[in-house]
């Protein structure tokens, strides 16, 4: 990489991400791109430091053969974060700037809701960022805002669809349905062929349709109890969880209560996340269930004939963008699905892309959200049972707080000042909490995958307890363990991990392992995961059992599971440290996004929507009028 | 102009927008910005086809003498549209492609909702496009994204800070506002600063407060019925015009009706347009007021806090985005306010730039929204007023159509077959209606502003009818009255109203006399703009009254006046066609846009949010998986 330059001048103790944001002048992203590989007819320029890199590309390189492909996952982590962003930037500023191997970091796009709401940035932390850390954090390409635009109007059509049935008859439906051209003739739009189709009806002049026919294809006859799309918004607000909508006197009292989740949640989101092209862009799109007829039958989105309009509207944010870090190596940022209620993954186009550029003997690093039971398990066999790839390496992050935690130290939670024994050192707190680390270990070891152990240290963190977690996981198998400080040196501090993390992916062989077949049933499958967790079997709830049985009557049953649970434990109890085994596994309920292409139970409630605090970070955040910089965000 | 190339080949009959779009090449954006005299360090690529100017490219050029500048404003329309915006395009694409003169078109951003709701492109039509017509219409460069995301962050604030405010203590709010350090000390926020100076609080400690000034400013003490900020969303979303909030177990029954509008209802987008700099963004965005307090106080958002996050938000959008028109002439695209309850016009800073870039013996050519007794009157006061800038000529866009309704032709409404009184010749009727016509030119003449008169024909007008306007036009006071063709023929159609306007720009002189110093009574200026429309004078509900009481006793009477009416009516009553004179407005509300800088007073009721037909124009949006093409936009 004749780009990556070493940071130099590194300030001790570590300044505020900021501040060290701030002091690196970023580098054109064309030759960031240039660098890279790409040509100019790949990229779209997004300002001087960002650029959207086409699918076109993968397409160009398509002979090329791929790089190594290393995904990040985490031990159970505490509360406070474990480091996993600032792990995957500085391991891929190692293998750049020292290694000077090609390297693409790949990232997920933070919401920016909690951006001004609770403070921590998403960008990586110390020595290891992205930059520019503002337009990480902030609309980026307007991704996001792509997907809120295109998710709220599938909610507004929905709305509006009920209120057209339910104040019209099923001629003047289909009249305006199908309106007469100037020669007084109807036709079908393209899309409602799809539906037609679904109905079994082959005729294709509305004139011709009879009663029956009529009322079918023009009454979506949604069951108002039973709509499971949601509107959203990139913003903690915590008042539109439950609402009612349409009081308006002109809704004629058709009101219903609803709610909006954050954006990121949005299956329209998964589906960026899982995508492999525009034209399956289009179909995971059109195929999105956006809630139940009273007869019961699924309504898409493209029943709704709106499955076109939301690929036009996602048409540029399908492809990633691509930034810098710190150490200036290529990072390409995109998609940032949920990791409870989706599968929590940045997306399967920037990997791709990715690989083709960094090429033979270049290296791919992605990150895998929440813990590896969630992140890694969903990274395997929901996001590479989608895209055929397989990784070469999997890097697991530890620290010595979370392994204390987990060895049955004291209760760990932001705001509160962390207690004395997570500051001193303490061997046998540390040798007794790496039973999470070792299940961690195993189980992604089961996938035929190498595994790098990266602790995250601390400057309180001890030698004699950093070599009993090595000692730990070299004995549960780990291919490598190594202690790592990027966050206050840079790539500097990762360069051992970057050397074993090679070492790994040179010596990697074989087929990826899933976890299950995908044609089990929706139960065994459940199982399959919760096994893995360490329980000893799952309890369904009878309306989960139902909802398996609707799942798999509408065709739906041979969807890959995404486990939607606590991320601070194996099990579905947060206080459960360690590696629990012997519980059940309780499923609440089961929701499919059909679209995206999971199942996913829900273990406990997950809230799909923040808040603001009384004092919301935006108090510190504003711009200086002089430089156009932006000041106080963190 | 270098680039400006005139269109060849034209069809007859005139294709379908989308299709003449698609059959021009755009030229890269660089070469335009060049070409208009820009810097590369001037602006930002968004996209091969876009570029935001910065606003540094101002300061560059300050030395630079500006060009001429010109307003389009139209007579009082149809519901169809007299095709102002595809004026505007086909004289810029005249005077660049066919005068070989520097020029600008300044347009606003057109709404996503309706793009996918009642078909109708805002890029002008025919063969005077903007283009890509499909980025033009959709994202952007995500300025309304900017937008929506600042306005919701601060309906989401709002709610939150009832809510801590309702559930705790005085002093637990200050200690939380005002968190304490490491060493224990806590200090106010900058932004709190604001507040404090506002309540006549000078101390600078927190914990030197006492009860009373604790209670003063930790408590914002919203009233929750005299909250006036409201959500937005860039959707056609009938549904959220009311809707309560708050329902969900977490918020306590702390429930409020409130509603959407759509998005570029906003008063950031008001402030956006009428913003001169960074600085004074930042100044509008912290002054707007959202609420009334339970003791009457105007709540701003910088009493909340978030002036600084907003402006940081917006801190892209305020740089205006160029693209170009079918024929290569480079458009500035920026800002897209309400035209009734905001002042309808595109940015101040957009103008501005295009000013210096045209230079002495260019021309720049703004749109008003609406009919000229809106846009062209807010244009004047309001938007000259704060920009300082003064028209050398106002072009009035006329239609046979129009005319002809306003002369008393039958109903013209969309969706509804054209009269037959429309399409044959019929003198008469036009000559009637030019009343319409005359009152339009003379009220902009008042300012002191040449007035060319563009008669946009359509291929059913006849000359005897065009003749009748011509000479209508002229005894008004019209500097020139001259057909155009541009929709079928481009720049070519328009050749002879650009030399029109050229001559009335060269031979103006004069100061812009504004209809109303700001200096009146709330009710003296909207009596003066009542009587612009023909009024006898006004009738002030009591509400009304009491809402100017408040204003000006808030200290908000000095600031200029948007009318929100109809449009299709000089006055109150959308039959009342040509020039109705006698009647007495009624005024039912006054409210204020106080960050944005203007009061508007209401008449009637104004809808801000639309709602989705029956079959909404999303059903024939698609994308040609081929070749990534959008199809079915209109």
């Amino acid at each position: 990489m004749g780009l990556a330059r070493r940071l130099e001048n590194l300030v001790s103790p570590t300044p505020a991400d900021i501040d060290i944001a701030n002091s690196v002048q970023p580098l054109p992203i064309g030759i960031i791109a240039q660098d890279l590989g790409l040509k100019p007819e790949d990229i779209h320029f997004y300002g001087p430091y960002k650029a959207k890199v086409l699918l076109s590309a993968r397409e160009r390189l398509k002979d090329v053969q791929d790089g190594y492909y290393i995904v990040v996952g985490g031990i159970t982590p505490t509360p406070l974060g474990e480091g996993k962003s600032t792990t995957t930037v500085g391991l891929c500023q190692a293998i750049g700037a020292f290694l000077g191997k090609k390297v693409v970091t790949a990232l997920r796009q933070p919401s920016q809701g909690p951006t001004f709401g609770i403070k921590g940035g998403a960008a990586g932390g110390g020595y290891s960022q992205v930059i520019p850390m503002d337009e990480f954090n902030l609309h980026m390409t307007g991704d996001i805002h792509a997907i809120t635009a295109a998710n709220n109007l599938t909610a507004a059509a929905i709305d509006a669809r009920i209120f057209h049935e339910a104040t019209q008859s099923d001629k003047a439906l289909l009249n305006r349905l199908c309106p007469a051209d100037k020669e007084g003739n109807r036709k079908f739009a393209p899309v409602m062929l799809k539906r037609l189709k679904k109905l079994g009806i082959t005729k294709t002049n509305p004139a011709e349709l009879n009663p029956e026919e009529t009322k079918a294809f023009v009454r979506l006859d949604f069951d108002k109890d039973q709509i499971t799309w949601k509107r959203v918004v990139d913003v903690n607000d915590r008042f539109l969880r439950k609402i009612t909508v349409g009081q308006g006197p002109e809704e004629k009292g058709m009101t219903r209560e609803t709610g909006y989740d954050i954006a990121v949640a949005s299956e329209i989101m998964a589906v960026l996340a899982l995508t492999t092209s525009l034209a399956d862009m289009r179909e995971r799109l059109g195929n999105m269930v956006l809630g139940t007829s009273k007869a019961g039958h699924a309504i898409t989105a493209d029943d709704l004939g709106i499955g076109g309009a939301l690929t036009v509207l996602m048409k540029e944010a399908i492809n990633p963008t691509l930034m810098q870090t710190l150490e200036g190596t290529p990072v390409l940022v995109h998609a940032g699905p949920f990791a409870n209620i989706a599968h929590g993954n940045s997306s399967i186009v920037a990997d791709q892309i990715a690989l083709k550029a960094v090429g033979p003997g270049g290296f791919v690093v992605t990150e895998a959200g929440f813990g590896a039971d969630i992140g890694l398990e969903k990274f395997m066999n929901i996001k590479c049972r989608y895209s055929g790839l397989k990784p070469h390496c999997a890097v697991i992050v530890a620290t010595i707080r979370a392994l204390k935690m987990h060895g049955g130290g004291p209760d760990v939670s932001p705001g509160k000042p962390l207690d004395h024994a997570y500051k001193a050192e303490n061997v046998e707190l540390v040798r007794a909490g790496c039973s999470n680390l070792v299940k961690h270990i195993q189980n992604t070891k089961a996938y035929n995958v190498n595994v790098v152990v990266a602790v995250n240290v601390f400057v309180t963190d001890t030698e004699a307890e950093i070599a009993v977690v090595r000692q730990a996981a070299l004995e549960a198998g780990a291919y490598d363990a190594v202690a790592c400080t990027h966050h206050s040196h840079g790539g500097k501090g990762a360069v051992e991990l970057a050397i074993a993390v090679k070492k790994a992916c040179e010596e990697q062989s074989g087929d990826l392992k899933f976890l299950y077949p995908l044609n089990l049933s929706v139960r065994e499958k459940i199982e399959a995961i919760a096994k893995s967790y360490g329980a000893a079997g799952i309890e369904l709830s009878s309306d989960a059992e139902q909802q398996i049985e609707t799942l798999t009557k509408q065709g739906f049953g041979d969807l890959p599971i995404c486990i939607a649970k606590t991320q601070y434990s194996f099990s579905h109890i947060p206080s459960a440290k360690g590696a629990p085994t012997g519980f059940i596994l309780p499923i609440r309920e089961i929701k499919a996004s059909v679209g995206a292409g999971f199942i996913y139970p829900i273990i406990g409630t997950m809230s799909t929507m923040p808040g603001l605090p009384t004092r919301p970070a935006y108090y510190e955040i504003d711009i200086d009028i002089k430089t156009g910089k932006v000041v106080g965000l963190s």
